[in-house]
């Protein structure tokens, strides 16, 4: 069975390198314009899922050293979070900024510029502890 | 810009029908025998998220009632955990029962029998709130 995804949205932050800090970067997902109707209400949430797409397209290895260090153990990939990954789908809980027209403003995405995006959720505690 | 997705495992929990708690609902998640390598490690975690594909085909919607109930006020899908969405991704927070081999047993997986499964990864709180 395959599966074909299209990007709701692009991410838009500059980012081409990976920063000292994602936690503060903030990116602008540009939805296309005919989902704008499916952000109804979502600017009620403090935080969000991003569901991305790794576009750089990371070499798949099915084990990892955690957070690219070395001095690690190696781990299976599916017990971490590196994009090396089959399928090279991103997940990051993100804190919304604002939503305006097509244009969703989050902060702490760890996307690089251009990174389709798939899905978006709202985050709810009692679902998501 | 199209994403092939290829499932990495399969739900087996014999559910054809919504239960009256999925939390309870225990599923077995069949990994492909190439992908047992990714799975390494991932025993140390309590909890994983599953990203699965609604293979049932639910037509997209742009605005739903949560949780089905027509007495809630619309909310565009993006604001919802509606599985009428675009590109068809369920992401859920489950509890990890067992690794043994290519069956990963998870409890608290709202797929029906037969889901395709795209990605999990461990849940960590200091990344997961």
């Amino acid at each position: 069975m395959e599966w074909k995804l299209k990007p709701i949205a692009k991410v838009s932050n500059g980012v081409e390198e990976t920063p000292e800090d994602w936690d503060v970067v903030e990116s602008e997902l540009i939805f296309r314009k005919d989902y704008v109707q499916g952000l109804y209400r979502l600017s009620h949430f403090h935080h969000i899922w991003v569901i991305f797409g790794f576009h750089r397209g990371p070499e798949t290895k099915l084990k990892v050293h955690p957070r690219r260090d070395p001095s690690k153990p190696l781990v299976g990939v599916f017990a971490s979070r590196s994009p090396t990954r089959p399928n090279k789908l991103g997940l990051t809980l993100v804190e919304l900024v604002s939503v305006r027209g097509n244009v969703v403003k989050v902060r702490g995405l760890d996307a690089f510029d251009g990174s389709p995006v798939f899905d978006i959720k709202p985050y709810e505690k009692e679902i998501d502890y």
